[in-house]
């Protein structure tokens, strides 16, 4: 199982790191095979907002095929308008198994189109801009996430551990999730 | 106000992008002058536990004066054992105003003797040991953070970002850390 966490200048440091700490946690109590990393358009650091600075893994050029795409969110505007980072969202999206957004990466997710027709969540911040930049999807708030098919959107920031999480109860099983949980001393909303 | 948070090979990532990810954002939603960075003994990439590669701001050599020292847990064993370390965490902790660890980074507080005769607590996993190596500490279970002087010592993980918006709290005001919590979108647990 392939999990990859798409970056990106400017993106929100928790956003990716808090998704990284639960599937590398879950991968370390369960010792399995996972491999979860992080993908940027181009193998060179990568500022996240705030300036903190990460070393992606992987490029677009050189991934493994990815089981769980995960997008995050931050200041995406700039990565909204790169066909090259849309494409691969898209093309990635189709083949992977899940696919979900944290926080303003359900931007990125819409302008691939790949949410089109579907009920989904971002920041409350954001909200009123999804739907009325995307007015196929349907937008809603107070959940901290939502699935629909292969796709998860979740709400802003801390909600990203909360979705991963979720897909930790899916992949393995609900009461590895709780024990990810407990490693973390993260009081997870299991409710969506 | 240089907020310096002390990072190493083997640290869990939600140890110090959880506390980077608050300072940063109180910071930009007070629009005030604060710095907040990662600090390692040398200046090269630092792999975090589970393969998050990170690029810490400065090393031991080159960074600014520290005003708030925050020294993160994970896999600290090596960190225990070196002398330029432990050193370094007591001469910065001494000129100060707030030292916090997070997780078992309170095993290096008190490798540095910063501890002695202090109520303090860790990962509830850690915790027997900690009280164990260090028998002049009183260590407790069942808080996510407690506060004695300049000293903050905090649970596990996660327990890390509510420490960090208590001191954002203290720092600023309460109203700014509950602000700062509904941007992450974070439900703090006030109490410690």
């Amino acid at each position: 199982m392939n999990i990859g966490i798409y970056i990106y200048d400017n993106a929100e440091v928790l956003d990716f790191s808090g998704p990284y700490e639960v599937f590398s946690t879950a991968k370390r109590l369960a010792d399995n095979n996972w491999q979860v990393f992080l993908v940027a358009e181009h193998k060179s650091l990568v500022t996240a907002r705030g300036g903190f600075v990460v070393n992606p893994h992987y490029s677009f050029a050189d991934h493994p095929a990815i089981d769980v795409l995960i997008v995050v969110g931050g200041v995406h505007t700039a990565e909204l308008i790169k066909p090259q980072v849309i494409n691969w969202i898209k093309q990635t999206a189709d083949s992977a198994k899940h696919v979900a957004s944290v926080c303003t990466g359900a931007f990125l997710l819409a302008k691939a189109g790949l949410l089109d027709g579907l009920t989904v969540t971002t920041h409350w911040e954001d909200q009123a801009d999804l739907a009325n930049m995307f007015p196929s999807l349907k937008v809603i708030a107070n959940k901290r996430w939502l699935s629909q098919g292969k796709f998860t959107t979740s709400g802003g920031i801390s909600a990203g551990i909360d979705m991963s999480l979720a897909l930790v109860a899916q992949l393995i099983s609900p009461e590895h999730a709780e024990l990810t949980a407990k490693q973390m001393e993260y009081q997870w909303h299991k409710k969506t």
